[in-house]
């Protein structure tokens, strides 16, 4: 949501609170006791979640909005009128939107291993929760967990609320793997799946590029191998893993239209260790991020996107055959980190198995961003499907 | 041309030595002082430099080729019958070949600060040559040098040779950035040019992307700021920086080709601090690369590439307006390093100013890396520009 902000301030683009936004409260899920699909038992979990709209009587109408890397579970709404941003897909999730809040109850929840594990307006299970048995954070004894582990969390959160259908699950980017997970796992449940700017698995280019992200952490110094919580964050380390992604989330378009060109510097021309102002510029927005996500977090989280694959076996397109839920993949053209031939290569092995998904791409100057902020240019596609 | 034989090998292709391939010898040229544009002044300068065909009498029939960041003077011919690889664009150098070296005088010099300095044939002058005024390594004394000193020194190599002349000049990716700036600075000497996968200047994407291949090595702590000749290489952070070039040079169709699959590993999904079997094979090759290269050569090859704009000066439109030469942009289609649209913008500004370039583009699967190994694709296009 921040980066989303950020980026929105630095485009000059305005942001109008509609006199219908909605006013949302975090809500919290505690599950005693969770199990990994890797046999690890984490004793409690704590998830934060949100609702837009009115649960039916019959508990028909839910659809479930799953979240991407940086994101949180704050899909719409305001926490307050005074708010300045509203939640990411504020766009098309509310009052006579895209997703409409007067028909549908929409449900949005923080997975595990939330990156923005210091926000106030976070709540999540992960590296830097206490561990009850030791009175001390977790760091690397937390086990490595899965989009899998993911969808079971969020499972549990609607059996708790008695909803056992869902008209959709819509999710961005490692939103969208959740949602396709939801629609293999559990194909009598879900009615309707969205994957955008997303991908039914993860290729060994993008793993290695995600690694890439993780590297100035594992490698900073006060890393301490995830034991950092008395000493303090590695911030060199997690700063630049932040000023990465939010690089790699942008198209060169976009990318320049933010920070300025080389020629303005000249400090660089004379000295090898100086720095360019885009440079400078991406690592200063990323520091402020610093403050409220955690270093082992992000390498989880990286972690989870690394191992996805859709049915989190060895054979991804034998999974999205289970998938009985008719399917618009939404990739964003000028995205450059899950790229407009991994939503293709997914509808494809979807399309082998009988099944019909549709496919629309996202335009814009912002890459991997336009499923977030760029959304509206689907907005329609999105009702039509939906309706 | 090691980036090159890897991908090469790895990619099961073979490269089938003619019976009519050239056997070149590296050549050394000394100039005994360089004032560079910042206005440092090196002595001597030495580059390597190697010649294909025959001058004719009036010496207008040479073609330069200016090669790319990991690549030396080797762009054609092999050393011994015996050697498994030939230079880098063997495919279109040569007796016959597109560059038709029974027609023109091919040459190819190593750049100042060359990446491979320690290759046994490569001559070059950068941070880890002695300095004879203190019998030590340069180290990050040495003056940050740019594509206009690249050219300049070049220039003095032609000048020695009393060659006035180009029929032209052709160069991938940092050879495109000589090939324009010596076109831009040298109107009247340069009478074709052909930029392949390359551009007239660097946006601020590319500069801060290239930021993170220094990243790895100014944050190893073996760096010392670049004073680390008595101690040995930051072999982490070179090796690191030299995965990252491999991978940037790749679309992930190739990429994914050459490397394994992620859910062929279980140690990730156990343990955070594993890696992925493509992350350690790219690292290994890498490490084999990080023998015969310098790390501070590396940072003064981005620095060169970050500051590239044609003219060097604060416009490069201005500069590109200069040129009068007959032009052949060639960017490869997935090129995700310098793509098309740098290309496309490039020959933009030139159409804007009254020259008429003209554009084709390179197919394959390897992305910038079309721009070496699949450059027979295109050789048709530059034989019909070259006569």
């Amino acid at each position: 949501m921040r980066i989303f902000l950020t980026i929105l301030l630095l485009a000059g683009l305005s942001f109008n609170a509609c006199s219908d936004t909605l006013i949302v409260q975090k809500q919290r899920f505690t599950l005693d006791r969770f199990t990994t699909a890797s046999g690890s038992t984490i004793a409690p979990v704590n998830i934060g979640w949100e609702a837009y709209g009115k649960l039916n009587a019959d508990k028909s109408n839910v659809i479930l909005i799953t979240h991407y890397f940086s994101g949180t579970s704050h899909a719409a709404g305001k926490y307050h009128a005074a708010d300045t941003a509203a939640g990411y897909w504020d766009a098309i999730v509310g009052p006579g939107k895209a997703i409409d809040t007067n028909k549908f109850y929409v449900i949005s929840s923080d997975t595990l291993v939330n990156a923005n594990v210091f926000d106030a307006n976070v709540i999540t299970t992960g590296p830097a929760t206490i561990n009850p048995a030791t009175g001390k954070p977790y760091g690397l004894s937390f086990p490595v967990v899965t989009i899998g582990d993911f969808v079971e969390v969020q499972k549990a959160l609607l059996d708790s609320l008695g909803i056992s259908t869902l008209h959709a699950v819509v999710g961005p980017s490692m939103g969208s793997f959740q949602a396709i997970e939801w629609a293999v796992r559990y194909p009598d449940k879900v009615q309707r799946l969205i994957p955008v700017i997303g991908s039914a698995y993860m290729d060994a280019y993008s793993a290695v590029k995600l690694e890439r992200w993780s590297y100035p952490i594992k490698t900073d110094p006060a890393w301490l191998n995830g034991d950092y919580y008395q000493q303090g964050q590695p911030i060199q380390g997690l700063t630049t893993a932040l000023a990465y992604i939010t690089q790699d989330a942008l198209n060169p378009v976009g990318f320049n239209l933010n920070y300025p060109a080389p020629e303005l510097d000249t400090a660089p021309q004379h000295d090898i260790r100086a720095s360019f102002s885009a440079w400078q510029q991406l690592m200063q927005q990323a520091k402020l991020r610093a403050t409220y996500q955690d270093a082992n977090h992000i390498l989880y989280l990286v972690r989870a996107s690394q191992l996805w694959r859709a049915g989190m076996g060895d054979n991804w397109q034998q999974a999205v055959a289970k998938i009985t839920a008719p399917t618009l993949f939404l990739p964003a053209t000028g995205d450059l980190l899950l790229p407009p031939a991994l939503s293709k290569n997914s509808a494809a092995a979807m399309t082998a198995a009988g099944n019909t998904p549709q496919y629309a791409e996202i335009p814009g100057n912002w890459g991997h961003l336009d499923g977030v902020i760029g959304i509206e240019a689907v907005a329609s596609q999105i009702a039509g499907f939906l309706n």
